[in-house]
């Protein structure tokens, strides 16, 4: 059964305080060298083979994410 | 500058009731074949070259994962 994934960040220009907060933790744990955290959310689906792109863009748009401050991306896996 | 993915999600045999959330609202949109949905974290990391894996893992389980109800994976990007 295949099996798409769907990522949501939101959007470059929109602040992130939770990928923040992760940066500016990582000096704490001896970790130096990262520049830049997104945080975003991530799902899988496993769907029947006639499961679409189409549809996984619809489910992504009205369900998943809020297009105003989020962007997303769908992959097959 | 290198693009690290990290994504967290509930080991399979743990409840994931958001991801069930989804699954119920799927037919209120039209959209059928659908068998599973799981929801995790996402993780997008800018890093110096000389940032390895290891510190991943490690910046994984400390900081951004439950290892004990929650799973990871890290890939170049």
């Amino acid at each position: 059964m295949p099996r798409v994934v769907v990522d949501v960040v939101v959007k470059p220009e929109i602040l992130d305080p939770q990928g923040q907060a992760i940066l500016r933790a990582l000096p704490r744990l001896g970790v130096h060298g990262v520049r830049d955290v997104r945080q975003g959310k991530h799902f899988e689906f496993d769907v029947d083979d006639d499961v679409d792109a189409e549809t996984l863009q619809r489910i992504a748009g009205e369900l998943l994410a809020n297009p105003v401050i989020e962007e997303w991306t769908v992959h097959w896996r």
